[in-house]
C-alpha cells in the first residue's frame, strides 16, 4: 500500500523512483568486432561498477552493426561521472564505439503534444503518478483548450497554441520556443496535427507518435474507417519515432485487439483507444529507460 | 471529435448514450424446451418491436437450461413498457419462464467500493466520462479517505467510511445506509476488505469483485508474490460474482499477460495493474447490458 | 482416449462426426426488416425443430442487410429435408430470404491445392484425422511431386500438375477437371501460384487462401521480408476468400504473433508458419460449419 | 523453398543444422559478485572467439544468484574445444562457477515418451523434420502401440513397453534400459502415467513434463473438466521439469487460450491440444538451445 502516490500532487519536482541511485546506463554501438562486450565490461569491472543488466545485438556478426546496453551499479555515481565518461572515451575510440552515459536518476524531461483525445495523456500522467513510468512530464502542449484543467490537475503546465492552415508556421515556431532546451522527448499523445520537416529539424529531440493502426496497413486518416470497410478481424496501434515521412518512421512497438463483422467503426476507435494508450505506454516507457536504438528504419530494443 | 467528453463534468445527471433511447433488452430463461425462440420472437414482432441483437445459449438441448439476450428497437419504449410486460406474462407463464425485460437508456446504478489502489476505480469513471461504459455511478465508498479528491474531481460523492478488526459490523452496517435501495450493482474496485455473508445477502443487488490471479490459481492473499514463488509464466486477473465463500463465485471475466524471471513481485503487480482494470471494465461493461446470465457457480455471457 | 484416431486410415470414408445426426443449419439472409427472426423460428418449431444456437446480425436495423444462421435438431431430418425445403420456400419468398439448408451429417468436399510448404495442409489433414475438423478431403492437386507420400499416408488422393509460365492455362485445365464437380470448396493451402480469374469463376465453389501476412499489410511477394525491413513488431497470417484481385477478397480470420528485431526474416518465415496453420484451420472451420456470409468484401461470421 | 525438408526422411542422422558450425555456449552460474561478466568475456575476447548472443540475469544483485549464456562464434570450435574447457577452469575457480561449454551442432539426444495422444508427439518430430527444433529424436517409448507407424514413418525407432498397474516397476525398469545412457532429455509428450522417483532419479537426465493446464490450477486430473466445471474464460497448458512432486516442478513455459460457455469439455480438449502443443515445443527448443535455468522451484530463461 506504501506505493500509493496521490494523483493530483505536483509530479515536476518528483524525487528519483526507488532503486535508482547510483545506477547508471552505458550505451555502445559500433559496426561489429570481436571484443567490445569484454572491453566495456573490463572497464565497468575495474571501476569498481557492478554489471546489473547487459543487452546486446548484431545485425550481423561479420560486418553488421554491433548494439549494447548495460545498466551497472556504482557507489557515488553522480560524483564520478564526469571521471567515467573521460577515461571511458579511451575505450570508445579504440573500438570506434557511439555512446552515452546516462543516470537513472535523472529523467527524461517530456513535453507531450496533445489535441482533444485525452486517453493516451491521461494513461501517460496516471503512470507518472503512480510511480511506474520514469519520466518527467515538463509540460502539455494542446491545439485545443479542453483538456487545460485535467492536465494541471497533475501539476503539469498546459500551454494552449491554436493551430489553423494559415497560423501553422507561427504556432509552430511558438511550439518550439517552448519545448526547444527544456525536453528531452516530445510524445505526440494523438496530436492530430502533422508537424513540419523543420519543426522536426529544430525541436532538437527524438519525437515519439502514436499511429491508430497496425502500420504499415491503413497509413494515413481515419484508419478505422478503412479497418471497417476491409473487414479485417484484428485492429492495432504503432508508435513510432515521428520522420518527415509522415508514418514511416521506426517502430518501436505495436499491438492489437480482435474485432468483429459486428463493431461500428466508432466501437473499433473506442477499442482501439486502450491498444493506442498501451503501446505508446511502452514505447515511452522503453525510450525512458534508453533501451530503443535507432537503426535505418528500424529500431532495436534492449 | 464531436464523441469527446469533457471529464470533470458531473456524470450522475448524464444523460442517456447515443441509441439507446426506444431499445429493450428481454432476458429469460428457462429449463429448455422446443419453441421458446420463436415464442419471444414472435411477440415482439406482434408488437412491432425489430430485433437487433439475439443471442442465446442451452447447456443442453435435451434437459438443459436455456437463456435468452433479445435487444430490440420499438418506437415510444417507455410509453409502452408497461403495457409490454403484461402481456409478455402471458408468454411467459406458458413456458415457464424467468425473465425481465430493460431498457437500454435507463444505465444501471453502480456503487463502487475501493480501498487505496485507484486504477481499477479511475478506469471505470474514466470511461463513463468517455461514454463509453453506460452506468450511473452514484458514489463512492472506501475505507480510506486518500482518493476523495480524485473520485470528487468526476462529480461523482465520495464516502469515506473507516473500517477496524473492532469496527467492522457498524462499518458494513454504514455502508449498507448508504448502498441500499440507491444502487443497481456493487462493484468492489480492489475494495481490500471481506464483505460479510449478512451484507451480501443484505445489499439487494448484485456485487462485482476483482481478484488479482488467475483463478483458481493463487486464491488468497498476496496473489503476486505466490505467482513469483511459484515461477509463473503468465500472471492474470478475474473478475466474478462476489458470494459467501471468497475467490469462489462465478467468473465473470478473465485476462492474463505474459511475465519472465527478471520481474521482481513488485513489477509483477505493476503489470497485473493493467490487466485488474481492463478485465474489471469489460466485466461491469457486459453486466450493466445485461449480457451475463448466472448459472450455478459459472456464467453464460451472451 | 476413446476419441484417438489412428492417422493414416482412409478419410474420405469417414463417418460422420459424433452429435451431427439430425442436425440442420438453416441459412437466410435478405434486407432487413421486422418478423424475420420470429418467421424463421415459428417455421421451425411448427415443424417440430429445437433450435441449438441461433446467430443473427445486421449491418443496419434500417435499410441494412440481415443475416441468420440457425441450427436445429429434428429427429429424421435427412427423410423430412426435401418437405422442409418445399415449405420454407414459401417463407422465404413472402420476406425475400436469400437462403439454404444444410445438414451437419455432410461434411464439405474439400480439395486443397499445395506446393511445397506442408504445415497448412498437414495441420489441416491432422485436424481431420482427429475428428475436430469436420471435412472431406477429397483431393490434394500439386504443381510439386514432394509432399505425394504424406498425403496419401493420410489415405487422401495426390494428384500432381505442374505448373510453368507457358502451361498454365493448360494445367489450370487439368486441375478444374479434376476438382469441378468434385469439391464443394478448394483451399489454397500454401500454393504459391496465382489462380487466374477464369479458374476462379470456373470452379463453381468458393476458394479459400491462405496469405502470410496481417493483409492489407505487405501484400505482394515475400511479405516476411518486407516486414523484416520495416521493423514490425507483431507478424501475422490472413485467410480470405480468393477473388480477381489478388490479396483482397473478403478477410475470414486473422491472427499475429510477437516478434523481435532479433529474429531474422527466415525465423519470421518460420514463426509465421504456425500462425498460417492456424489462422487457416479456423477459417476452414468455420466455412465448413456454414458459418461465414460474405458481404461485399467483408464477412460475416455468426 | 530451399528449406523444404522431406518428411519421412531418417532424422536420426541428420547434420546439423545450417548456422552452427563453430558456435559454442558457455553456461555459467554462481553467487553473483562484480567482474564475472568481464572475466567471462575476456577469456571469450583472448581466445578468438566472437560473442553473437549474451544473456544474464542476477536474483538480486546483492547477495543473490547470477546466471549468464554467453552464445560465441570461434573458428575451429570442435578442435579447440578440450584446451577451451581447461583454460577456462581456471576462471572458474576464482570465481566459483557453476559451468559448462556445449556446441550448437552437437543437438541434445531426446527420448520421447508418449501414450494415445499424438498431437504433441507429432509436432515435435513435424518441427525436428522441418529443421526448426534443434533437437535428435532417438527414440519413442510408449504404453501403448497405437502410434508405431507414424513414428517410423519420421525414421524414428518407436519401443512399445506396456505398462500394468502389477507391472509398473518391471515396465519403468525397461524404459530406464532403453533411456539411459542414450538420451540428454527426456520428453513427456502427453505420456499419460506418473513415473516414480526411482525413475527420476536413475534416467540420469533433465525430464520435461506438458501439464494440460494452467498451473497452479486445476493441479491432477482431469483439468478441461474442473475447468469446464469452474467456468474459467482462459484455458492453458504448462510446461515443467518433472519432480518427485507430480505438477510442481519448475515452470519452462505456460500459455493460454480464450473459451467461453458455449465449449464443452470435449471441446475445451481439443482446443487445448493446440496449446499444449505449442507450449511444449517452445519449452523443448529453450532446453535444447540451452537456455533454461532451473533456480529453486523456478526457472530462468535466457
Amino acid at each position: 500500500m506504501s506505493q500509493m502516490v496521490t494523483l493530483g500532487a505536483p509530479r515536476a519536482a518528483a524525487s528519483p523512483m526507488p532503486g535508482t541511485r547510483d545506477v547508471g546506463r552505458l550505451l555502445v554501438q559500433c559496426d561489429d568486432r570481436p571484443g567490445v562486450v569484454a572491453a566495456v565490461s573490463t572497464f565497468l569491472a575495474e571501476h569498481g561498477a557492478n554489471i546489473i543488466e547487459l543487452g546486446q545485438y548484431s545485425t550481423d556478426p561479420e560486418g553488421g552493426r554491433f548494439f549494447q546496453r548495460t545498466v551497472f551499479h556504482l557507489d557515488g555515481l553522480s560524483a564520478q561521472q564526469e571521471r567515467l565518461e573521460a577515461e571511458f572515451a579511451d575505450v570508445a575510440a579504440r573500438f570506434g564505439l557511439d555512446w552515452s552515459l546516462t543516470r537513472a536518476d535523472e529523467p527524461k524531461r517530456v513535453g507531450i503534444m496533445v489535441s482533444r483525445y485525452d486517453h493516451c495523456l491521461l494513461d501517460l500522467l496516471w503512470r507518472v503518478g503512480r510511480g511506474e513510468l520514469a519520466m518527467n512530464p515538463v509540460l502539455v502542449v494542446s491545439n485545443h483548450a479542453d483538456l487545460a484543467d485535467e492536465v494541471r490537475a497533475f501539476g503539469v503546465p498546459f500551454i494552449h497554441i491554436p493551430v489553423t492552415k494559415d497560423t501553422k508556421a507561427e504556432a509552430e515556431a511558438r511550439q518550439l520556443e517552448v519545448l526547444r532546451g527544456n525536453v528531452d522527448l516530445v510524445v505526440m499523445a494523438r496530436y492530430m496535427q502533422i508537424l513540419s520537416n523543420t519543426f522536426l529539424e529544430s525541436v532538437g529531440c527524438p519525437v515519439i507518435n502514436i499511429h491508430h493502426s497496425f502500420l504499415p496497413a491503413f497509413m494515413g486518416a481515419n484508419p478505422y474507417v478503412q479497418a471497417k470497410s476491409r473487414g479485417v478481424k484484428l485492429i492495432g496501434a504503432t508508435a513510432h519515432y515521428a520522420t518527415a515521412d509522415l508514418d514511416e518512421g521506426p517502430i518501436i512497438e505495436q499491438d492489437v485487439t480482435r474485432v468483429s463483422h459486428a463493431q461500428t467503426s466508432a466501437e473499433l476507435q473506442r477499442r482501439g483507444a486502450d491498444v493506442e494508450r498501451s503501446v505508446l505506454a511502452r514505447a515511452v516507457t522503453w525510450h525512458c529507460e534508453d533501451r530503443v536504438f535507432r537503426h535505418g528504419n528500424a529500431t532495436v530494443v534492449l
